[in-house]
């Protein structure tokens, strides 16, 4: 039931501009009742809790939460800021080998491990630690690799709605054994200011619908997996559907991370460079200098919007 | 289709002895015709791949691959067998930092991440390593944690049949759009050898169901997670149902696990300790000492039916 009403409130407010403070609910849900009780909630992937370490004091000040797949770009991602903003990169601060987090000033780096599972399990760590951090007005973007549908390799891709391999809109969980179907909207206005400032930064830009498999392989098609149960041409059917469909890009992570954010009432973005076009093959063949340059890319993005909106 | 004649037809299969070759397709599916020509194919998430690697000469003798979510504990698991036999362990063979990978004499050791997408990805590279380095009789074995359904903490489950959070025995996947759904059986033997071995060792077991769900926390019906739209009492009738259906533990990897193996062809068997009854509540809470021990279970174990098998 809170997913249909969620979903029928949610599309009126599509388009509107709201700033919600990270501790409030915004009117779809009501946060968990059981959480307000506990003076002993340990985020147990991030090897901490509440009473283990003063999360205000460490994560109260968070106005970002940057995430994405990879623990080692993630680390890069930190260090990278640092140095541009001339401000100290903590160490890792999370204490289990689920995740790793980084902080730099306002802005925490945590990446997600690959699909919605993963993710699932660092952004609820995640949400938990802002509210009881008692963080406030935190935006939450992920800066990923993606396969393109029709767009050229290092094309940046800015999401509008994600849609799951059934090719919905939605984000789909099994709950108690029943499906439930959540909008997996992102916030408009973040997303123009970041097609925006690509263009300023003359970052390669398309904006459109960004495809969540639930594997690499047989779930995007690809031909070169272990498996492959279909043709050639039902991959090129299937990618010419989705790209008409208004999809731009495939990769794991996206219902889910677009359901949370608006569930819990950030504002979110999806920022992904596409590593190879699908259309033309499933493996990524680029030189590794090309690479590093098309890993740089949803980072500077990102990181001229957080500066902007910062102004550090 | 491929799906629903692979159950009819394990079926009939599930309790007979049958020892087949890695290299050999088992009736129910034909590997991917496109593999056959391939000469460069690039194991993307390893960061290696035919043309960068003898994987003949570095994988052709493995017999074992035991996987698991965490890489630390596979890097000490990988450590502790190599001392124990005394045999070398090689260094982090993964050129990639989504997963790692440790090679002790004929055994692999490979992290697979959290979820079945993360694990999916990581067992179609595996079966594609196994089949370029032409590997036989390979058996894969996954040493979980896990989320017991009336056991107590420490217990080991050795996995009947994974079941999936719509509660059918069976691995969903969704491929160009639609669902296919496939058997999640593992091999009997080697479950009864592995429960045999348990009683030995003195290390407490418990056979049955173990329920795969997507999420950590709303999938397995926690209370403390961010959000939390039921109560606890529906909680507990849902537990109370998946005990009365025979499950005995909670994870999330299972299904894909049991499903993909079983699809190549390959023996398998997945083995979890609890490390809590989920009857008594959320929070892991167990002393470090405690935690460590438990941790050990499955990998003592195992490692006993390794050592048997291969007589090192």
């Amino acid at each position: 039931m809170a997913g249909f009403l969620g979903y029928v409130f949610s599309h009126f407010q599509s388009t509107a501009n709201t700033t919600k403070m990270a501790g409030q609910t915004n009117g779809l849900e009501k946060r968990n009742k059981y959480l307000e009780n506990s003076k002993e909630d340990f985020l147990y992937h991030f090897g901490f809790g509440v009473a283990t370490l003063d999360l205000p004091k460490v994560f109260g000040d968070t106005k970002f939460v940057c995430t994405g797949g990879s623990p080692g770009r993630f680390k890069l991602y930190a260090e990278w800021f640092a140095k541009e903003c001339n401000i100290p990169c903590s160490e890792n601060l999370s204490k289990s080998d689920r995740f790793v987090i980084y902080k730099t000033g306002p802005v925490c780096w945590i990446n997600h491990g690959m699909g919605t599972p993963s993710l699932s399990i660092m952004l609820i760590e995640a949400l938990k630690l802002m509210h009881h951090a008692k963080a406030e007005n935190v935006t939450f973007i992920r800066l990923g690799t993606s396969g393109g549908v029709g767009v050229e390799p290092g094309t940046v891709v800015v999401t509008t709605e994600a849609m799951n391999a059934e090719l919905s809109d939605k984000h789909i969980q099994v709950i108690a054994g029943k499906r439930i179907e959540r909008p997996t909207q992102l916030d408009e206005n973040l997303r123009l200011e970041l097609c925006e400032l690509a263009a300023l930064k003359n970052i390669p830009v398309v904006t459109g619908k960004t495809m969540c498999a639930d594997d690499f392989y047989e779930g995007q098609m690809r031909l070169d997996g272990y498996f492959c149960d279909y043709k050639e041409e039902d991959k090129f059917a299937f990618l010419e559907k989705l790209y008409n469909l208004g999809v731009r890009n495939i990769e794991m992570e996206s219902t889910c991370f677009a359901s949370f954010t608006h569930r819990a009432g950030h504002r979110s973005a999806i920022v992904c460079v596409t590593l190879l076009n699908r259309m033309n093959g499933d493996q990524v063949k680029i030189e590794k200098e090309k690479y590093v340059e098309y890993e740089e890319r949803p980072f500077r993005l990102v990181t001229a919007l957080i500066r902007k909106q910062l102004a550090i």
